[in-house]
């Protein structure tokens, strides 16, 4: 935690009930810091010394203190006195952070010359994330994930996707969401499960792809059943599933009134975005391969470019995403760590947003937008990623002059405290 | 802080005082963690349920648990039981964490398409931090330096390099020294100073660079009298001073018996890695485009090279350091953040290490061992930078499987302790 650069200065008491203020009291007001709202198309949002109100999780109040309507004390419970900055919560929305044991040790290889197809041959890759995760029991499968979400938690982050895809058979599939549903109530943030039974083929499954995406369809409807599926998505490429199956996936997926999404073009153009467009999909993510008419389709089906710079950068891609093309025609960016054992062992969002501005030549300001705004967008979420009356009450306190300072710093720990609808998380 | 894997089993009174161990009690002693210990010129080192025992800041004991010479009751006062692995401490050897201000405003403008002439002419560069650390009081440059350095520690450093070079005229660079050491005090922490006055031309000088060569070989032997000063650095470049300058500041240094370093080789070959080498200097720093006459040069003189992987990768630079020359030669690689506001805005010797296996293809062992054994060497200590009987009790406790972690995850917040001098800092 870095210096704190807040003070209580008031917590009132009945006996000092408001006298000109007649709304209902406000259980938190923020005052002083710089208000990072993100409420219009572009910019910032600045207000300079500004007040943050919120009731029952939501907030009541974003504007400059001289807007006030009544005396602080009046207005709230608690008033809290700040410098610095303050964002809408951090929203992290592509995640594999649930996953046992971890890939270090084929990372080392790799770095001594061992070559990718030696690795795969011993048993490394994905498929040793599968056996780690299957071998795992729920519990210790939590204790594993939980330092993962609670470090990107403790970076700002007030909303986490977590995708399955490591267990692909029924049961470790179910076990990866409750594990990720757990996450969520155990660090007091929101969780956004993602059901990827269409990840990678299981070694039982070798050669029979149709056949395993039969059981994936059939896994859906009973997972969903459970409440443990908030959006689907698929692993569309030359090395993954085929466009034809992953449409057999979104069929199953539509016919519950789930939203899509998907790995898209990430190593070549499959069309995948195309694809997850004519879904109305909530993202395509990767996209570094996407087509002009990818970008269109997106634009016209508001599908938003979750980009993903932690794997770009592990890998030494050199492609980068139509970044241009998505700007022109619309197309909202969103950035996420890709928190995965293999490509992206990424903690730290605001980590992604230092890449995406080095590696993607993102403005600070897009990365912020694209871990916040549009994150929201990609998961579906219209009650978070700005600061507007009427939002849920999630944001970061930061001990930082401007908010180009998220997107600058490498490391370090800015974040004085952060809150999910009205709650203090850190 | 991650998941807290130790306990304290045993906290010994003086009623249970040693039966069967004759030695004088030790202060402390883990129990169970891998030990990293570095001591062999090659490989980790590892030391499988470990036994790490110290006295009076000095380690006593580094062994299997099963070769401890008495119980362990017996030995030590505080008996802690432990998993994951111990590291020699980190070792911060190259950083400008000592400044006012940032520029991530400029950061900012460049994303936005400013040319870098531009953001010179509207003052920006490091002429703009040399301004706000000249106008900072010494407190205030305290404070706000302060989190730098928390953040490196809280990430596993127990000892920082830190340089002065933006005061540029007697009294700033002599209150940057200050701050510097009075960091070391509050932090707990090993900080070693580094005079840098030749960094940079101040305004007041311009044109007049061998005159400004006069005033740094004339404030050195008093801010050195001051004891404020460890070591001697100096930027040699095209954009910096010329060979002939650094060798005054050299012979001035060697006036007083101090070593040198030298940021050198880092956009053109200067032959800076030959003239620091000719000084005996402890490193060479930056290196990218050292010779291999300049390589054959540092070997002999046992010079480090401190390689800062921060600045290349936001410089987004392509050329390497000749890494394989270093190899060949013999010659000891370090690894360094370079925190500094312009070029490497970096707060984590670990991300600095993960950037030198990503970047550089350094394994994860080089990194490590870069980042402890080889930069002690850089800053001439000879009493850290392993795990052994003897050394300084210096170590870091991470919530880690096996060591190579320490390169592979980007962010994330695996420390679980560390010691500087058998003293718990985290
Ligand atoms: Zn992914
Ligand atoms: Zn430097």
């Amino acid at each position: 935690m870095a210096e704190v650069a807040e003070t209580v200065v008031a917590v009132a008491t009945e006996s000092n009930e408001a006298t000109r203020w007649d709304g209902p009291r406000w259980d938190g007001l923020i005052l002083g810091a710089n208000l990072v709202t993100l409420t219009d198309d572009s910019g910032y949002g600045l207000i300079e010394q500004g007040a943050l109100g919120w009731r029952d999780g939501v907030l009541q109040f974003v504007g400059p203190v001289s807007g006030l309507p009544a005396l602080p004390e009046q207005l709230a419970r608690q008033v809290i006195q700040a410098k610095g900055c303050i964002t809408p919560g951090l929203i992290d929305c592509h995640t594999h952070a649930v996953f046992a044991g971890d890939r270090a040790g084929e990372f080392e290889q790799r770095l001594r010359g061992v070559s990718y197809e030696e690795i795969a041959r011993s048993g490394g890759g994905i498929v040793s994330s599968v056996r780690a995760t299957r071998e795992a029991s729920e519990e210790e499968l939590f204790v594993q994930s939980l330092p993962r979400a609670r470090a990107l938690r403790d970076d700002g982050v007030t909303t986490l996707e977590i995708k399955s895809g490591y267990g692909l058979d029924f049961d470790n599939e179910r076990k990866m969401l409750r594990v990720a549903r757990r996450i969520g109530d155990e660090l007091g943030i929101s969780v956004r499960t993602t059901f990827l039974g269409a990840h990678a083929l299981p070694p039982e499954f070798a050669g029979r792809a149709d056949a395993y995406i039969d059981s994936v369809c059939e896994w859906l409807p009973r997972l969903h059943g459970e409440g443990l599926v908030d959006a689907v998505d698929a692993f569309c490429e030359r090395i993954g599933f085929t466009l034809e199956q992953t449409r057999r996936v979104f069929e199953a997926t539509r016919a519950l009134g789930l939203p899509v999404k998907l790995h898209a073009d990430q190593l070549s153009d499959g069309e995948g975005a195309a694809l997850v467009a004519e879904f109305g999909g909530l993202s395509a993510d990767h996209v570094e391969h996407t087509s002009e008419a990818g970008v269109r389709a997106m634009a016209q089906a508001g599908t938003v470019a979750v980009l993903l710079p932690g794997a770009f950068h592990c890998l030494r891609e050199t492609v980068l995403p139509p970044l241009d093309a998505f700007r022109q025609h619309g197309v909202p960016m969103a950035v996420a760590t890709d928190c995965n054992p293999g490509t992206s062992p990424l903690q730290s969002l605001r980590l992604a947003m230092s890449l995406a501005c080095t590696h993607f030549r993102l403005t600070p300001e897009e990365a912020l937008r694209g871990a916040t705004h549009n994150a929201a967008r990609a998961l579906g979420l219209s009650d978070r990623g700005a600061l507007r009356v009427g939002m849920r009450a999630d944001f970061a306190h930061w001990n930082i002059r401007q908010p180009a300072e998220l997107g600058y710093w490498l490391g370090g720990d800015p974040l004085l405290a952060s809150y999910s609808s009205g709650e203090r998380l850190v």
